[in-house]
C-alpha cells in the first residue's frame, strides 16, 4: 500500500481511510450525472472538523486532489473524485447539533440528510423550506455546496436564503467561521453566500448555521389537467400575473405525463397532455383554499380540462410521490437520458416549452419537460435508445442550452455546473468574469487541491 | 490646476470634474457618520457605465484612490472619500431602465432614490420591499453597497435578497454582468451576493437587477404601548413564538419616546415607556387584521398598557413619520450622539436592552435604544452634550458592541462596518476570516485604489 495513506491513518484513524477495498471505490466513484465511473484512490471518512483539518494538512503537504462529497446525488458531477485523488465523505459527520425555537435556527452538521433536517424543525413546529426532490437521500451539505433548490423555492427561495453562517476548513487546513448566528449582519464581505453553491471547490463545509421560520398551519394542493402544454404555460404566466404566490407550481408535459402514468403511484387521466401541481399554504385554512380557488379559475380560464383539489393526505402524497419519481419514470420510455437544469425568465416559459418540444423534431430525438416552472426552471430531458446516438443527443443538449440563454436565463437552476457543464459556462459568462471567479478560487486554494477542475478548468 | 484633472476633463467631458471649487468639495467630504469632513482632491460625475470606466482606468493610471457615493446617507462613513483622492459621485446614474410585470423584474441604475424605486414598483402593482428609513434620500446603490435593512427585513429580508445581477465596474476599468435575470440560477461562484455589502470595495456598481414581489393588497398597522421596556421586549419574543410573522416590529425605549414627543407628529401618552410599532399585511383585510389583533394580544398579555390600531392612512403615516425622525428627534434630549447598529439574537432582545440601559448608567451617560427588535437589529445611541465627553462616550460605545458580541450578536445589522467599524471587526472575526476577505479585496484591486481602508486596513 501506498505509505502515504498509512501516514493519514496514523493521524486521524484506521477506521476512517480506505484506500484498498474495491467495493467502496466504486460506489464513490459514481453520482446521478451518469458521467460514468470515476474512482478515487482512496474514500476518507472524517468524523469531526479536526479530522477534515487534518486531511486537508496532509493533502496539502502530498498535493493529493481532494473531492468532498455526501450522498452522491449530484447530477453535474461535483462530487465525481480526481484520479489519485481522496472521496472525502461527510456522511459520518451527520448531527443535527443545535435548535433555537426562540431565534428561529437550527445548526446542523453537513452529512444529515436534509428529510432530517426537516423533519428537526418540524417537530419543534418550525419550517425549513427549502425541499429539493431529492429529499430523502441528499444531505444539507451537498445541499449548501450546490445552492439546491425545490419545489418551494417559487414562494420560499432557495438553499443560501436558509444560511445564516458556516463553519468550513480551507484547502489549507485552517478553519474558519464565516457569518452570523442572527438574521441581519453586514460585517465585512459576505463569504457566507460565497460558499454557497460553490460545488465544493473553495472550502469543506463542516458546519451549517440555518435559519428556520414558522411552519404554515395550512397547505393546499390541487392537480390542474391540460389537454396540451401551450396552456399549461399560459396557467403558470397568469396565476403569476394575478399576484398569485403559491408555494409550487410544478409542470409536466406530454412524455411526463405519460411516464408518471406508468410508473405511478397517480396515473393521470386520458387526454391529460400537460398538468401543473399547485399547492398554497398559510395559516388561514379558508383563505389558502380561496386562494387555491382563484388559482384553478386561472388555470379554467387558460384551458385546464380539469382541476383536482387532494382530499386526504394520502392523494396529496401520492401526487408528490408522482412528482418526485419524473425523472426515474421517464426511462420506462427512453432507457437513456441527458437531464438539462435551465432557467427561463417566467414570462418566456411558453416560448421555451414549445422551442424545446421543436428541438425534439429537429434532432428525432424525445425532449421531455418537467420541473419549478412557477420560477422558470425547467428539467429538460432528452430521451434516447443507444449509447450510438450520444452524438445526436449531444447536439440536442447543446441546442436546449442555447434556448435558455437565448431567452435570457442561465445554464442551471439548481444542480451546479460541476463537470457537465463546465464547457458551457463561457456561453453564459463572459471571460473576465469567469477569469475573476479562478482568482478567487486562487484565493482560497493556492494549490488547486480541492476538487480542482469543477465548474471550470 | 493639476494637470491630471485636465486629463479626465479631456477623457469624459469638464462638466463631469470638478477639482477646483470648495463648496463641491466640502459636500461631498461628509456622510451620516458623523466622523467629520474628508475632503477629496474632485468630485466625479458619470453619466454612463462607459465614463465610469474611464474613470477607474485614469484613476488606475495614476494611482489615485477612488470613493464612490450617492445620497451620503450612510452611517459608517464608507462613502467618506481619501486624501488626494476622487469621490466618484453616482448620483447622475439615476434612471429607471426596465420594469417587466410578468418577470417581476426592474432594472435601475444605481443613482435611483430608493423611495423612486419602491414607487415604480408599486406604479406597477408590484412591490420592492427593502426599506431603509431613509428611502426618501438614499440611493439604491448605497443600499446594495451597505446591503441596507428596514423595518420590513423582518417578514421580506434585505437587500441582498432582492438583487438578481449587477453590472459592475473593476478598478482596471473592465466592465462585469454578475448573477443573472431569472429568480434561479447557480452557474459559477455567488459574485452577485459578495458585491451587495462590499461598501464600495470591491467595484462601482452601475446598473442592478431586482426581484419584485406581488404587492400585498392588505396592511395594517397598530401601537402597543409598555410602561417598560423589558414588557416590550418580552411582547417581541412572544409575538415570534407564536409564529406569528409581521412585516415589521418596531421598538422605542423611553428616551425614544421622550424625543419623539417632542419632535412628533405622533404624540405618546403619558406613561408609556417603551412602544412597538406593528403592521401585519397579505392579501385579504379580515387575516391580516385577524393576525394583528393576535399580536396585539400577546403585546397585552405581555403587560401593554394600550394598543392602538391606525384608523386612517394619515394616523399610519403619521406613526412612521415620527418612527422615521427617532434619530433626529433624539438629538433634542442631547446635541451628540453616538449610534451603534447592533443585532442580538432574537432570545436575547429583553437581556440586551437591560444591559445597554445599564450601560449607560456605568458610564454616566444616556443610551437610547430603538429599531428593527423584530430581527434583533438594535439601534443603541450614546447621547451627549459636549465634545469633551469623547472619552466617556467612546469607552461607553466600545461596552455596547462588547454586549452584542457576548450575547452572540453582531457589530453591524445594516449600516456597514466603513471606517466607524473597522477597529471592531476584530473583535467579532478571527484574523483568519479577516485575512481571506484582504485576499479578496486583492483579487478585484491589485492596486488598492478602490476605497481603500474600508472594512479593514
Ligand atoms: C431524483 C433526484 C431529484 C433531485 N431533485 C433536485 C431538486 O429538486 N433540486 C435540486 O437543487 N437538486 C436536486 N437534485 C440534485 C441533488 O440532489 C442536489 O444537488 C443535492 O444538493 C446534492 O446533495 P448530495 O448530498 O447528494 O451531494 P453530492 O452529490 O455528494 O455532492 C454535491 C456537491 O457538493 C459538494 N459537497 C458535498 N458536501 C460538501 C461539504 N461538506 N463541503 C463542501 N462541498 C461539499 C461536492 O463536492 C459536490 O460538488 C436531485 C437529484 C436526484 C437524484
Ligand atoms: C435617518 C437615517 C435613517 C437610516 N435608516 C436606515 C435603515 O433603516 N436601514 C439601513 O440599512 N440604513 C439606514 N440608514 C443608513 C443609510 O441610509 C444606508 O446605508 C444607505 O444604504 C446609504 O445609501 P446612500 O445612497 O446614502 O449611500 P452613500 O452613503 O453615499 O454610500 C454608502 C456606501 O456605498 C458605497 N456606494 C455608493 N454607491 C455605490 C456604487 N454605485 N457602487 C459601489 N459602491 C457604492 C459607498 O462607497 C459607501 O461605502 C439611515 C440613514 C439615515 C441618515
Amino acid at each position: 500500500m501506498d505509505p502515504r495513506w498509512s501516514e493519514l491513518s496514523a493521524r486521524i484513524g484506521a477506521e476512517k481511510v480506505r484506500p484498498w477495498d474495491p467495493e467502496t471505490l466504486g460506489a464513490y466513484a459514481r453520482d446521478e450525472s451518469g458521467l460514468g465511473a470515476h474512482a478515487p484512490a482512496a474514500v476518507v471518512f472524517p468524523s469531526s472538523t479536526e479530522d477534515v483539518a487534518e486531511v486537508m494538512r496532509f493533502a496539502s503537504a502530498h498535493r493529493i486532489p481532494v473531492t468532498p462529497c455526501a450522498a452522491r446525488t449530484g447530477k453535474s458531477g461535483g462530487s465525481l473524485p480526481l484520479p489519485g485523488g481522496i472521496a472525502l465523505s461527510m456522511e459520518r459527520m451527520n448531527r443535527i447539533l443545535e435548535l433555537s425555537r426562540e431565534d428561529l435556527t437550527l445548526v446542523v452538521q453537513p452529512g444529515c440528510v436534509t428529510g432530517q433536517v426537516m423533519a428537526a424543525a418540524e417537530e419543534a413546529g418550525l419550517f425549513y423550506p427549502p425541499d429539493p426532490n431529492s429529499w430523502e437521500t441528499c444531505s444539507i451539505g451537498g445541499n449548501v455546496a450546490e445552492n439546491a433548490g425545490g419545489p418551494r423555492a417559487l414562494k420560499y427561495g432557495v438553499t443560501r436564503d436558509y444560511v445564516l453562517g458556516l463553519e468550513a476548513v480551507l484547502p489549507s487546513g485552517e478553519v474558519v467561521r464565516t457569518g452570523k448566528r442572527t438574521i441581519k449582519g453586514v460585517a465585512g464581505y459576505d463569504l457566507t453566500a460565497l460558499l454557497v453553491g460553490s460545488e465544493g471547490t473553495l472550502a469543506v463545509i463542516t458546519e451549517i448555521t440555518l435559519r428556520l421560520v414558522p411552519l404554515p398551519r395550512e397547505i393546499r394542493t390541487a392537480l390542474c389537467i391540460f389537454p396540451d402544454e401551450g396552456s399549461a404555460a399560459r396557467a403558470v404566466a397568469g396565476i403569476l400575473g394575478a399576484g398569485i404566490l403559491p408555494r409550487t407550481l410544478e409542470l409536466f408535459d406530454d412524455c411526463s405525463i405519460d411516464a408518471s402514468s406508468r410508473k405511478g403511484p397517480y396515473r393521470f387521466p386520458d387526454g391529460a397532455r400537460s398538468a401543473i401541481l399547485a399547492e398554497t399554504d398559510g395559516d388561514e385554512g379558508e383563505a389558502v383554499m380561496r386562494q387555491l380557488e382563484r388559482l384553478g379559475g386561472i388555470a379554467l380560464e387558460s384551458g385546464a380540462i380539469d382541476v383536482l383539489v387532494a382530499q386526504t393526505e394520502t392523494q396529496r402524497r401520492d401526487l408528490w410521490a408522482t412528482r418526485r419519481r419524473v425523472s426515474e419514470a421517464l426511462r420506462l420510455l427512453h432507457p437513456l437520458k441527458v437531464s438539462e437544469d435551465i432557467v427561463v425568465p417566467r414570462s418566456r416559459i411558453p416560448e421555451a416549452v414549445e422551442r424545446l418540444k421543436a428541438l425534439g423534431r429537429t434532432h428525432g430525438l424525445t425532449v421531455a419537460t418537467y420541473g419549478h416552472a412557477g420560477d422558470g426552471n425547467l428539467h429538460a430531458n432528452v430521451l434516447f435508445d443507444r449509447e450510438e446516438e450520444r452524438p445526436r443527443v449531444n447536439a440536442c443538449v447543446d441546442d436546449v442550452i442555447r434556448v435558455a440563454l437565448d431567452l435570457g436565463g442561465t445554464i442551471t437552476g439548481e444542480h451546479g455546473v460541476g463537470l457537465a457543464k463546465r464547457d458551457f459556462l463561457p456561453l453564459e459568462q463572459g471571460e473576465g468574469l469567469i477569469g475573476l471567479q479562478r482568482a478567487l478560487k486562487g484565493v482560497f486554494d493556492p494549490l488547486g487541491i480541492l476538487n480542482p477542475g469543477k465548474i471550470f478548468l
